[in-house]
């Protein structure tokens, strides 16, 4: 384990015994040496650790006299604050995700810390480095690159195993999900079987050569690509490696360059796409070169069919619904009671 | 279940039945009704089936008569033939690992069909379709597409019940080996471990700014990819993003573009890169662009480090080792006895 993580693992662990009633207001709390031997840590360790307390608010420093459980510790249980960390804010279905985040968690009296990733892992370390349990009663967080192992998932540990529990929403990373922990849970969009029902349309529809655009980096591209193959292969119709481009994080404005070195447009009659952000790019490039592609359909509904000279369908995520569903589990989980993941069907569908 | 599946499924719990003694050679076999009733088939997938055990020569047909065990059957249980499905066979470390499986394999008295994948999922449904058990006591097979859903694992599922051993090479699919089969192992290298010493390696000769190239669709770069960055922060370095460039099947010979469009090889002193048919190309955009790389680490050792004017290692790839314990774990699986996986450590590492 890097000292970072241990810094961070005995501030959790720390903050956690004081939230317990381990010490009380005013009480002095053991010395560095003690929780050095007592942890088996270096002192540098319980140093930062400590560091962090007090700038937490959570310990205060008295010069020559140790450090004591501040006052401020008795708020520690409730900061009406919820975090919520998603990759992007203010574009695409992301506004209307956290107007129903804000509809439950302010009629509840919480009010909101908002982050975001851009799925970047970086930004992901320093936003959670930052958040201490002394901010937060819980936090409703998207994933980010959840197909891909993830060095950030010791942060998650460590604040659910501090009482800060915490909900996934859109995507999670399966790994954290795998020792099963009654405050993390996921809300998340029926990927698999919305992909799957999308593609035996386009099938029922007489398509036998249906291309596909899915991202590799996000645990919802993989569940998209499943449904499609599954689709196919269910209707006896060969999977053709050929016609199925991957994108990522860092390379999603480059999909009509890739759409103009496949055969994919020259050769399929449909597409399934991975969303409407991707549609739209895919749209110019296959509008521009007069393929032979008819059919789109895509995910998250934020074009419709009138917008697009192709028989086109998207189906409408559930924006608002699944920020509402994830913030009553969240305020359930703070309050103690029982909760358990959701996968949401798509609307309409 | 698709019907494709269904018939296959079907066949080979027949030839399994024929080989196991349930019904002699000249015995005469239930009919197509019979078997539909107990299998809860349609008499079309029965049909299918038959048709294939007797293409197959497992059984003949007498008109008005019915369906016979062939002679032929008797040499079902060894045919002396295994088949080694690889993704490539003529170029790169193949030539090595098929020679380390012949040897094996011919020295046992076994003769060996040879397919290749290149990696495809189109090629590999056409090659397990055309493998019958009445051809192969065993199969040596590369996984294809590792780190994605794949359509074609019922195949496997069915080879391996009908005690036809697999030994995956390189790479197997987790979905495959999650319910523990006796007679399905892999032996493959380990990539998580090499790509961490690589990646500490450059951390201890002082670089804090390390790229990564990294495949997406094998399991082989998510595994790299999970040491380097592991290797990253328990050294405190934090993951960049923008650091990292991910390439697949279908676009591997797209690496220079990537690269010429990111930012990494004018803001990173080092790259750790997925495979030495990848390093090739880079070199060649880092050399011209005359960027700020001056260490590359590599897998697979098909480069010298003589032949790079950078601060150079590949990692030798235990190619022919590979192919030998493979082919001797596959004989012995094929024999009745018991065998284990095996992670191979990296030469001279």
């Amino acid at each position: 384990m890097d000292s970072q993580k241990k810094y961070i693992q005995l501030y959790h662990s720390i903050a956690d015994r004081i939230k317990k009633g381990d010490f009380s207001v005013g009480d002095k709390l053991p010395t560095e040496q003690d929780f050095a031997q007592e942890y088996g840590f270096s002192r540098q360790t319980v140093r930062q650790a400590l560091s962090k307390l007090e700038a937490d608010k959570i310990i205060y420093k008295i010069q020559g006299s140790g450090s004591f459980i501040s006052d401020s510790v008795l708020s520690i249980k409730r900061t009406m604050h919820i975090a919520v960390i998603t990759t992007y804010i203010s574009t695409y279905i992301f506004p209307s995700i956290l107007r129903g985040i804000e509809t439950v968690a302010t009629s509840a009296g919480y009010s909101i810390l908002l982050k975001a990733t851009n799925n970047s892992i970086a930004k992901e370390h320093s936003i959670l480095e930052n958040i201490s349990v002394h901010d937060v009663d819980g936090v409703i967080v998207e994933g980010t690159k959840t197909a891909l192992p993830n060095p950030n998932l010791s942060f998650y540990r460590s604040l659910a195993d501090s009482n800060v529990p915490l909900v996934f929403v859109n995507g999670y990373y399966p790994e954290l999900l795998e020792t099963k922990r009654h405050n993390i849970l996921y809300v998340v969009t029926d990927d698999y079987q919305g992909s799957y029902d999308l593609t035996s349309d386009l099938i029922r529809k007489g398509h036998t050569s249906i291309g596909g655009i899915f991202k590799s980096d996000d645990i919802q591209g993989i569940r998209r690509f499943s449904g499609y193959i599954d689709a196919l292969v269910n209707n006896d119709i060969p999977v053709d490696d050929n016609h199925i481009l991957w994108f990522n994080t860092e390379t999603k404005f480059g999909i009509q360059q890739q759409l103009s070195n496949s055969c994919l447009p020259k050769e399929c009659t449909a597409i399934v796409c991975y969303n409407d952000e991707i549609t739209l790019q895919a749209l110019e490039s296959i509008n521009y070169q007069n393929q032979t592609v008819t059919a789109l359909r895509s995910f998250d509904g934020t074009i419709s069919s009138q917008q697009c000279s192709l028989n086109f369908f998207s189906l409408p995520h559930p924006k608002e619904a699944l920020g509402l569903l994830a913030t009553k589990k969240l305020i359930h989980l703070i309050n103690g009671e029982d909760e358990k993941s959701a996968i949401l069907p798509w609307e309409d569908n």
